[in-house]
């Protein structure tokens, strides 16, 4: 049945052998490993949310390829309803729970771009892809989109780099499968997932065409190493000190392929070089309406996080505090603007999904992408340079600084000091910590960065055609 | 019938005596008025898009008011899917033509509020509006909005005004009408349209009461004057030197109501001073995703005009001029996006019309009337210092200087210098020239400051939601 | 003797024979033509500046070149505490009349490089420069220097152009002196000024050495040609409609040399291609120390322009307001502030003139000029939407439309209407007029663009020290 | 004498028993302290520079208060080019070693201030300060600079806080000194100097005259207590992972003064409220320049990290990376640019320091610290999101992992892998770590916020007077 508890989660993971390399360490064992802790809680999470009823409505669907109840994380969005409504979900549950795995949009680029190879070329990709589908659907499988290659030096194409494998490429076809080489980056909490599921990470030419490979395979997979660093978070919960970061976080893995074999039938492209061109355009706009959603969302923690601490300070009157505030709003309401705008004027596939546009995803996420820094810095001016020198937590466990602390760290006077210390060592998680620089590097470098947004919006905006309304303006024959 | 002509557009105003006040000199004559030539020539050719069969899907639709069609400027939209289709025309229409007249979009408002006072009073307004909305169809009657007031002193309400005629207001009441003494500004174009038609430029309380009001009245009703500027072009067409602006431009009006009389079936609203701010509420989203739809179209001039004059430079390859292009595109998509996001997220109003939402509307303008304004000096960086150094129109049409100015204005050899300098030209018309005067002005006074924005987005955000979250996070109870 | 009144100043051009091209006429009377009359009024209260005992101080000074008192626009600065005296002067006197013309800084950029140049090949350049730079101070002479070439095809160097005179060149030299041909762009003024000088525009390499030329020669010198446009401002002074443009503006010149002669003692560089990395890296600082304190001065004039209106408007209390202004401040010091850092980092040049900081300079100009820009559109939200739909000043004249207006467009109680009503004429004619499209201009494209002020930066800047420290941080070998 | 060794540092830290909370301990042993570690080793660094004759230039001075070399940590500046020449060091130092310990100006900004007392007064302030500097150049005495006090509900003043104490107050005079009660915030490294010092945090009110107290006192005199956190770099170096917060990095101490006596010959401020307006006006510009200085130097830094990592990955000549690195330039130029006018702006206090401009330092800073901000997404940018999820040095130093590492995280093929991850972790440590966390913080809060930078541009620009030139402009009596 298509939706697991969080025990069948655990339990499955148990069944897995993953080579895993953390804390200096080669493991097999995900489950007990105390460096999983944190990604082992969120993925949990994840789980419990559909088993709740109350949340049922927003992460369980019925799925007609499998005619059964699916889950959120691996349900296929056929109209542009049921995307406006994963960015609905989305943008509520991360300006809660800073996170919501979208990486389930990569199963719409997929679909959408094997039914172009096969159309034009007569193979059997999208149907494969279809009975894998159905085999994550029915098992509530997880899996992590491996997509970007290590890449080298950025200034060659894959097939001209001084080491071949900087790119994942086929090494070896044979009537059973293929054999790939290589390995891809920021795999975010793959050993604790069932498949990993590849994809090349740009526009491909011919010369490339070994570098043109999709496929999925188990994570135990033979010659699958994860190389990883654990959550930003601490090893142990630290509720006050740490209270986001010892919940949320990804283990992050470098996923190296050491000549590992793929049997056909869950190879999705290979070779096919001129279909990366689609690939790229279809991921564009679900990666950035995804990015843009969420990017929104965490800009609302950050306008709460000002409300409340300014509050707390007594400075909420303060007109230049509501003007920061109002600028987290403008920011938050045009990255989900944009978004929603983006799936209102989506195309539909011939494969049966939508694609969002692409200008106006990349627009409005490139906006507020940047302003989010900008943000983290206006938090902390908000919350008072505190932040980075009030006392350890340990301090306030310990009974007689705890008493000084709780006398000269008071705020306004009907709030307990303690509320305004966990508040402000929240803001310190956002903003002052190695979790506070994943939510940095997480707006900034994932789903393509704001150069790739600039380069997509002037490739996708129609100027040809205002260069024409120009020259008629003008007179200009 | 619905749909006039512009011959009998202009027709029709011959049957006016407006009292108008233009050049230094009373008039009542608007028509061979050499200061309205350009205003009237616009107008002509709104008539005359609706008469084009080329243009009828953007321009003419189906009015279940009156069971006929009517024009794009006396409609009715009553679903998402209607206003998005007036945003999709004006978006496509102001890249081309710089405006559309969007205040059709007030009509949508006073539905609303009339419904809403009827509702709770018990009164008439919303029939008598429906009346009058027949009236307007049937006849493609243009008319003019009157928002603002002159508000005098800024920090004092209406009624605490050292002259209680800065904002308009009721001096007495009949049995058969209202009379109103004050007077409205930035009534555009008003002389040259059928009917001024009043409401509240701001929320009232209930001091103010007799300022709320709203009614509309013939141009040439007693009392109405007419204090005007002609529109910002030239008296006589330059085409080579003022391309845009010798045809585009509205005669900006103060108009004075001095005692005018109202019969009752034309008033709107009378004394309901606790509706203002319903008034209000509606107005913003529609106003903003308009002027974000229209500001979006004319970013796409700019795009335009910049990628034309750097083609013709030999500047088009150059990084940092796609880079600018870029930004311009990113700007006109998110004011864009948003105004689409906003309709998307409508909720509609019990009389029957969508209200857009507000806060992602209001988000988007902010952002791109501001980015508008950098342009203008972008375009002009492009273009170069030549913009306003190149002789004048004169010098070209002097054979003698021609020569000179052939041979040293040449940009790229494949262009012909004239081509050259007609964009130069425009691009002067657009940034450095009282019409580009007009066209900042319109970017960030019109249909509300950026200040207003930021306050509208500020009051309809869920802060309260956010905290609460933040709360949640940091174990605050 | 080297100060001359406006009177000797108009005397000394009418025995002038300029040929010029104004108003579709060739003309050779600039004192009598109704399209010099603003630039002249300009030019002539330059003069007055220098014969007010008050003004003294600013104006006057002891020149050791001809032992006797010379004026501001002759004087050769030769310290640091002269250089800094400069833009102090401009910094007060720009903040009022926008303009002190500075282009007096190129005589200290030709006296550094035409001693370089003598130094490495012992030519006569330096001694040259240095005789006629007594004649023009002796004589109090104005020139005008024509640096910008037309550069026809930007992507192309001077000598690939398809006509070679794109750019001003050498086409013969004999026993006597040269023959140039070419034109100048942007010489402002030049036809009421004494002489024009010239030099290259940009770094040039040897294929291009008939372009390294730099010359004076008088304005009336046979085949020069002023092909023009009038300034910005009204014929006829406008004094309530264009306080500012009525008497203050160039007449902007495409200098036209068709074949013209130059003796040699007026020849002051010659084919020395490899010299023009140095005129350009000496130019370079001293015009955006003058443009950094110019746009310093008319951001002043902004913040003055914003604080009055919103005190006449009643908002001067609203926090947006005084923010807004803030902004404006802090551009203004941050612009002046570059300035004067650039030449407290002066390095002295061997020629006995300093030469200041590239780099400071240049980020200081580009952070304001930008945001210049950006102000033009503050200053009208601030000021309303009224600075462009206001009653033209014939409807003020006209006294049955007058007694509406001081009705209707007064602001705060004790503040006349006319008063509210010329300073809304003052903003239009700054941000809504020819006048104001030429202030963008000025503020953009004037002393190089943005995009030039980022190049020298990056030049400038010692990233290689930078990239050695990281390196030492990183234990990097 | 006046300069001591590290060794003599630590030894006579051995001497003091302050009482220091951390770790969740009461401890008086500093010296052998893990959490100390960091701190004090910064802190011998900046003893070593002073001993060694290559940095004698920068570091050490001759005091003519003593007659006798000090450094520059205690040296009373009192001339411009002294304190240019402090700005000089900090600039060059800091882009290499984060911090150079800056308070010192604090004294100059004391001296004067108690001057001013003096003379209006007749107390004896200034005398006792001399003779105390002379103590601290004597000694080399290190001290901090406890100036912010805890603040409790901004939005009130001291006087009427719910608790008295949460502004440091006088609570007792007696013929021998006073008794102070309260804390001060971010009082860095104070356990590892020898002396607090206070004065007030902002202007004081005649209710708030208790409020109106400086003085200096041993930091472990009886009553203080330092409730702290440790730098927040690794307890013990972690060279590849951290290379700069293993070594860099301020213990931040709350300073509570519990009941603590204070002798008359270290009061320099009792009461005189009426001062603390001279106390703020001296503070602002010197802090603001030593902060714009640091800010611009460690901007270079960023550039320096921006460039090398584009080179590494194979990026650098991309416009889009040479414009951000541009962006970078731009921004610590203008910082210290505006460093630099505001010294060369100052103005001579009676007491024989000279007082920086308060209006360009202030500019100045505010532009380049919020830049900072942007800039360290930009890094993040130009680096790859690899900056956070690159395996853990744990991985590199199993060499199992570390093979895959060094194969597959190589940029271009003549850079080792270990320069290029070194490189990367050096990112992280500066943009996603809880010491980037600090540099954020330092960015944005120290040395006042950038909110204060706006607020004292308003008050010390002079709008008067461009107000006054407006209405000249436009004729307004």
């Amino acid at each position: 049945m298509g939706i697991k508890t969080s025990e069948e989660y655990l339990a499955s993971l148990k069944k897995q052998t993953p080579e895993v390399y953390i804390g200096g360490e080669k493991i097999h064992d995900v489950v007990n490993n105390k460096y999983f802790r944190i990604s082992l809680e969120e993925m949990c999470k994840f789980h419990d949310w559909a088993n709740d009823p109350e949340k049922e409505k927003d992460f369980v669907f019925w799925s007609p390829l499998v005619e059964d109840k699916v889950t959120f994380w691996t349900h296929l969005r056929q109209t542009t309803d049921e995307v406006q409504r994963l960015l609905e979900v989305m943008k509520k549950n991360n300006a809660r729970n800073f996170c919501s795995m979208c990486m389930i949009t990569g199963l719409n680029v997929l679909w959408a771009v094997t039914y172009d190879i096969d159309k034009a070329r007569g193979t059997k990709y999208h149907e494969r892809l279809k009975t894998f589908f159905r085999e994550l659907q029915t098992n509530d499988f997880r899996y992590c989109m491996g997509v970007m290659d290590p890449k080298g030096d950025r200034s060659l194409p894959p097939s001209r780099q001084a080491d071949p494998d900087l790119y994942l490429r086929i090494v070896e076809k044979s009537k059973d499968g293929i054999i790939v080489n290589g390995a891809k980056m920021h795999t975010s909490d793959a050993p604790i997932t069932h498949f990993i599921f590849t994809c090349p990470s740009g526009v491909l030419r011919e010369a490339d065409k070994d570098y043109a490979v999709s496929f999925a395979v188990p994570v135990d997979t033979k010659g699958i190493k994860f190389i990883t660093r654990p959550a930003p978070g601490p090893l142990a919960p630290r509720e006050m000190e740490s209270p986001v970061s010892s919940h949320i976080g990804f283990v992050e893995c470098l996923t190296v392929f050491d000549n590992v074999f793929v049997p056909w039938e869950r190879v999705f492209m290979c070779g096919e070089w001129e279909f990366t061109e689609n690939l790229i355009s279809y991921f564009s706009p679900y990666v950035r309406i995804c990015k843009g959603t969420c990017t929104s969302a965490r800009t609302d923690i950050l306008a709460g996080a000002a409300a409340l601490i300014s509050h707390y300070n007594g400075t909420d009157r303060a007109s230049h505090i509501k003007s920061k505030i109002t600028d987290m709003m403008i920011s938050s309401e045009i990255g989900w603007g944009c978004a929603l705008a983006s799936v209102s004027k989506s195309v539909m596939h011939e494969s049966g999904i939508p694609i969002p546009d692409t200008s106006i995803s990349n627009a409005g996420l490139y906006n507020s992408r940047l302003k989010f820094i900008e943000f983290l810095g206006t938090l902390q001016e908000i919350a008072g340079g505190i932040v980075t020198t009030m006392p350890a937590e340990s301090e306030y466990l310990n009974e007689e600084s705890r008493a000084y602390i709780d006398k000269y760290l008071k705020g306004r006077k009907d709030v307990p000091t303690k509320d305004r210390l966990k508040l402000l060592y929240f803001i310190q998680d956002l903003t002052a910590s190695r979790f506070g620089g994943y939510l940095t590097a997480s707006a900034i470098c994932a789903g393509g960065t704001p150069e790739t947004n600039r380069v997509e919006v002037f490739r996708s905006y129609n100027l040809l055609d205002q260069i024409k309304n120009v020259k008629e303006l003008c007179n200009i024959k």
